[in-house]
């Protein structure tokens, strides 16, 4: 079967996020005065060809330790989507 | 009250996407022959305090339109959670 994976990989709390802080900056000097704690990240969407959710899942997770994140700055959250 | 906002942009279909396409090269060479169609984005997480998660959203799309995406060239995913 064939799974739409989605990968959220954002920075741990504590690390710098300096794309962020630059938006929270600009926030209220465009008006939006009720919005902060801001943090970007990237986002992976990919198609994986699996037995079952739950080894897409395993594949894709090994893929982000591997080279689609850095597990020592960054938090990987992984989501299976059947297609 | 007090939202937790995600919003996903991803380059629209038929646009570039040089970092996906450099992954899906990638890939093969890693042992994942079965993974494909990678698409990479931006994510942001934010925090926007509205009356509602329907007004939330508008701020947050207005955001969006104004300067969190380029609406030519990406598409941008607004979920609203509540915290």
């Amino acid at each position: 079967m064939r799974f739409e994976v989605k990968i959220e990989v954002l920075p741990r709390e504590g690390i710098a996020n300096p794309e962020g802080s630059t938006i929270e900056r600009t926030l209220p000097a465009l008006g939006f005065e009720t919005a902060g704690d801001v943090r970007v990240g990237k986002i992976i969407r990919l198609q994986v060809e699996a037995d079952s959710a739950d080894a897409a899942r395993a594949i894709v997770e090994d893929m982000c330790d591997r080279f689609l994140s850095n597990p020592v700055i960054e938090d990987a959250i992984v989501e299976v989507l059947t297609t």
